[in-house]
């Protein structure tokens, strides 16, 4: 991600030059891994895809494997004023990518999405949110067949609700995790 | 679809106002049927969903069982200036409706799409086009099915391909036809 790269360029730079000057930086690698580098993360990826951000969709809440999003109503109707298709498979999509480099960091793997297949449950008259988690062993698997074979493939499983918690919509993407190339 | 649906009520009472005043109105009803309202589907179809015009995506070539779509890759790209997953499932979804409205009508059915299923083979790097058909028996099929059991089940089997004919995805989209609610 071409953003977070910079943002890691700029991080590293500042952290590097103040190791130069002598100074104590192992609080500040920290800080920025911990705390700085999520925050980050959750507000400005949506800014990286301009079609994600015309669709003014929110990181809610983004961790080691598990994001939260929501995709608002409004400007994102169809035809008969509910939330159109490719807005629910937007909503579907674009957290993987903030999950990936929440969960691995910014700067060792790539995700592909190889497919992603939509169940259009019920119609969605209010914002709609998602939440994808990896689960603990499907972390450390995924890391462990990247570096070592070369790539990995793995699932996210999601379900679009609406205000009220009721299921609007079922998503299943499939991605194939690759080392980044240097 | 609301603005096919004034546009029809437009062109209805403009030709039954003829009739009453005791003008010749069967060439009329014709080249509306034949000529303009397809004519004004292809151009205007793009503009009814705000998410589906924020695309730029052209219907291309509209007719009674058959469309073809181009996406432009320009305002549509992700993070690595390739065509977003979401434009991709847009230009596989989108096309379904004008279809319908030009292969029966803009009165008696309204398709509901139930899934969509995406495939992505290779990296999109053009602007990317889609055909769509249904064959003359399915048309019949889904018509008669529609009237007489209230609903008919049917697919559309997408291929989304760049400006050198190579694929770059695969669409599976399951429609529901039921009868337009008066």
């Amino acid at each position: 991600m071409a953003l977070s790269s910079r943002l890691q360029s700029s991080a590293t730079s500042v952290i590097n030059q103040a190791r130069d000057a002598g100074l104590p930086v192992e609080r500040a690698e920290t800080l920025y891994t911990d705390t700085l580098r999520p925050a980050l993360l959750k507000t400005l990826s949506v800014y990286v895809i301009p079609f994600v951000k015309r669709t003014r969709v929110k990181v809610e809440e983004l961790e080691s494997g598990r994001v939260v999003c929501r995709m608002p109503l409004r400007g994102n109707v169809n035809h008969i004023g509910c939330m159109y298709a490719g807005a629910l498979f937007t909503l579907a999509e674009f957290p993987g990518g903030p999950l990936m480099l929440a969960t691995y960091g910014i700067s060792r793997f790539v995700p592909i999405v190889t497919a992603l297949d939509m169940e259009f449950v019920r119609v969605a008259k209010t914002d709609i949110s998602i939440e994808l988690s990896i689960p603990k062993e499907d972390i450390a698997r995924i890391e462990e067949e990247t570096l070592n074979k070369g790539k990995a493939e793995f699932e996210l499983h999601g379900e679009l609700r609406d205000a009220h918690g009721d299921l609007v919509a079922r998503s299943r993407a499939v991605y194939q995790m690759r080392p980044k190339r240097r």
